[in-house]
């Protein structure tokens, strides 16, 4: 610290006022830096998480690819992003549906750098909730155009909705803080989608119809995606701020309460069912309480948030199982968890509004932007991966399903040394330890 | 950056001055804000480090339970300290004994939300500490309910003594900076109180009271969660100024310093008893320095740090053998890590405090903390596992034990396509290797 | 915020003018600290990374000793850089060529122990890139042995040239931001240096010569390990501007977008070879990109970045075809990866420079940088392998190697419950396995 004699004549003082106004200014913009680089690597982090949970939950055959296709989205997205999507969703909008210049930003100013940054990790993780819902019988090449269309096109052109400050949702008061609707529900709507066009893996069904259980290869690495992704998400919540601030102690602590109290919700429910207490369940759970408060986590008390996530877990493990039934297959329950909490998570930012709770109007404009992320998402994305299963085949080959997308697509495979046996479980292993539950 | 105009008379100077101390204190209060929560994540991190460390050194039959009771108790135990613990540790203090207010805390200040997130975060810390040492024969719900109460009352009403400022330690001038006591002690008595209730593993002891190895499934699991512990331990130590502060510089510098030594001098202890360099011992070596300057960080000289870290590793090392001549099966070493480093670490604090080093007073009230923490914790934890255990059963059954805590209990395998035989390798392959050595 | 009254004497408002500038000046030092210690977090991360990459790499039977490397140079690193690097590389340097004070830092200010953390966490990155390379034969004390004498001698040598003001290259305007060539390039000529010295794996190469595939036992280790070094990176070269500043959205949107652009310029390679897309190559792609623009993230534009990391990618693939047709063994591909891609960046980093690119007399600089590293490193680093060998044998006996340096090493397996059936692996189906490429 540096110690400067007392200035005593007023142009010396007006003078170092205005250095002082100077330098304040300065150590602003270095903070609000410091805190948006450090929650946008927070939010990489993420791409981690996700990696282990959907490799974790699916077969050892398989776990590779998921692997890859969770890297490789995020290579791509990355490139894709700068070039087009950051431009689509925050250049200068005046129709309100769509950003017209920023592309491949290049000479630009420290705080854009920043904000590009930050944005390409969110389109990044949209992008990639797709890869574990249709994991284990999704062609590599075909899953990575579906992974740069919907970088490029189908998030930024919503986002530019909400987030963009001249889009119409944004100008109708639309709440979504970090992004329940903009970022989860559009990844898990895409989901859907590609688990609609796909139809569920071999044997995930029998002749009846019941669902049988493929289980995943490696449930430690679930739970420690589980705990990479809740981690992660202080960067994605806290850092929505775009700067340093008081306020990111509140939105943290309605992130850790939510999280909470999802998977404390889902293992009630589990004892309730009389069934029993699932990792993956409860894994589940937590990050529907996640998703859930991602939406109001600035705007509502920590009561609320409590009841938020809770609220979060329940529907998501109702929500797997409407899935099931209506014989989709999707295997880490992606849509559960980032779609139907989601949702939820949105219409809470509006019924639990701090300072105008249950205002019908806000709730109103809330199911409008609901409706239409949900109108936009899943129709663009149900005919994108239409075409390319036309075009070039969405859907592994069945010889390549049964063998695993590892050795098929990428002449690797995951655990070379280790027995696994896969085929020998699945047939019969499988049905003797439902047998046991 | 704005350039504002030099402003040139004194009612002008005075208002821009007043701008600026409010801008000033605006930022300052967002700079701590970010370090807070920064900080949080960190230690919220160490969660997935112990489910690493303890997953790791059980046996595959009962990985998965371990990382369920990990990932529940930060989930309960987020909602616990929200509604009770965080106000008898905190809330206004007239006895110096318990806090009174603060409970379910929902319309507050920013500073008080960031600060129960961080001390949310600690607390998770402490409860999990025991679930290593009592791993693969506690029952899932027994230990649930002991998570409970410790959350709830042991670790808040022990931490009310020290960390709030009303605290009967606190004004005796007890130095325990980020919680070697605190936090890692507190877990560490619970962890013994339910190792001897619970008794040894089966298998553990052989028929004249001779040790046998039960190796850790995954040793790479073990490592991960180490390095996971040791990242996180920079927002458990540095958080602990709980605002920005050049300060966290020394703090953390002591934190890798201390940590580097623990792990040299297990390792040094190794090579002297000629005996192998185990990975598990390395650890954790590492882990008793981590623990050890936990208490004396900030109030200590480098050079102390490193003395502090290496005498914890080998306290942990001979602490470990102390443990097994009692009989007493600790899975993955807590009491001694958590335990005895912890409280070398809190004398080492009094010891080599700077400017006052080896003040016999300092000294003696470091003791008297010590002496408080073993006597209320180990109690309270005695008698809380003992009533469990007579009301519902602390310890799985013989056969749910045998069989893998992950089949009783959940229903699910860690790794369902893996052949791992575990049964065999018991019996057999445990001696062979133990022969080999 | 505190509000006070407005200040109207002359001598007030110079008082509280001191007081503001007095505040600022903390809260700087404040904000600097939180952003060096966050980084050094991060960087310290970067071991686990570096751990899973190469154990994921290697085979069951060595995971845990290379695991047990990479934990180890970190510990007796931290301990020998505070004692001998810090002061080599930042104590006052009259001939350019050496620091001269600094060693066993004790009594300093807090920036000072804030940069000693931070140049320990980069110090243990140099060291560690060895680890990887070197993999599955060398001996564990002697490969300590290398790494304590890299971290006291070779790595803080030239450090000061490069890094203290006063050091030669620094004065000749040499440009190497965070590190391709002073921590990377560093670490990858040691790694050369011990290739060379020790030979290929048994098996690497068959009797013709040609190289046969010895594969990695987990490749989800592997992708994890590149996630975390992607994240850690963020505090590599974010942290490099050693204090908050607006500028490390600059540097981090470059790493970004250059990791992800070395990632995708290795699919594409691949695809246009006929190849398929292996998760190893990927990887190292990606992180060829991070090393690549590691020397210029701070001072090229965007565009320039993705350039940079493409190109880093392709020479990253190609320089590994040129290490196996030279027939030198770098189990993890560390000499491609952080050698011919960091010299790569550094020359980047001139060509690209902002405002002054293609300059000739820049580029002369960065090249001349670029050679001073490869022969002090790569002389000093043979050198002292070969004494090593001859004094107490780099290299495992053969025995040990084929048996696995974990059980000869530490007497303790990775994976004790799971049948890997190694020997079996190696000799046939990695074999049946290239056949089928």
């Amino acid at each position: 610290m540096k110690k400067a004699r007392l200035p005593l004549s007023l142009v010396t003082l007006a003078f170092s006022s205005q250095l002082y106004a100077d330098d304040l200014s300065e150590l602003t913009g270095a903070t609000d830096m410091v805190w948006l680089v450090t929650a946008s690597a927070l939010v990489f982090l993420m791409q981690a998480g996700f990696a282990l949970l959907e490799s974790g939950m699916s077969r050892t055959k398989n776990s590779l690819n998921v692997v890859m296709k969770n890297y490789m989205d995020v290579c791509i997205g990355t490139l894709i992003f700068w070039a087009l999507g950051y431009g689509f969703m925050f250049g200068s909008n005046p129709s309100g549906l769509i950003g017209t210049d920023l592309f491949l930003l290049n000479e630009s100013d420290p705080t854009s750098y920043g904000t590009l940054l930050f944005q390409t990790m969110f389109a990044a993780t949209a992008v990639t909730i797709a890869s574990g819902a249709m994991a284990e019988r999704t062609r590599f090449d075909a899953y990575l155009i579906g992974a740069i269309i919907i970088t490029a096109i189908i998030y930024p052109i919503f986002g530019s909705w909400v987030w963009n400050a001249d889009g119409w949702l944004a100008k109708m008061g639309f709440i979504d803080f970090a992004g329940s609707t903009v970022v989860h529900s559009v990844g898990a709507w895409c989901a859907l989608a590609g688990v609609i066009i796909l139809g569920p893996r071999l044997g995930r069904f029998d002749r009846q119809g019941k669902p049988r259980e493929l289980r995943g290869h490696n449930l430690t690495f679930v739970a420690l995606g589980g705990f990479i992704l809740w981690f992660g998400w202080f960067g994605f919540n806290g850092g929505s701020t775009l700067s340093a601030s008081a306020d990111i102690g509140l939105i943290n602590l309605n992130t850790q309460l939510a999280a909470a109290a999802g998977a404390c919700a889902t293992m009630i429910l589990s004892v309730i069912m009389r069934k029993p207490i699932l990792l993956t369940d409860t894994i589940n759970g937590s990050l529907a309480g996640l998703v859930a408060i991602t939406a109001g986590c600035a705007s509502m008390l920590p009561a609320y948030a409590v009841l938020t996530g809770a609220i979060g877990g329940v529907i998501c493990t109702l929500g797997g199982k409407l899935m099931l039934k209506m014989h989709l297959d999707d295997v880490v329950g992606a849509v559960s968890v980032h779609g139907f909490a989601g949702a939820w998570g949105t219409l809470a930012a509006g019924i639990f509004f701090t300072g105008n709770m249950f205002d019908s109007k806000l709730i109103t404009v809330q199911l409008i932007g609901i409706a239409a992320c949900f109108i936009w998402t899943f129709c663009c994305a149900l005919i994108m991966y239409f075409i390319i299963d036309v075009l070039m085949g969405l859907r592994a080959p069945a010889q390549h399903e049964q063998r695993g997308l590892d050795l098929s697509e990428h002449a690797e495979i995951g655990y070379p040394e280790f027995n696994t046996g896969n085929i020998a479980y699945t047939a019969e292993r499988a049905n003797q330890m439902d047998l046991q539950r």
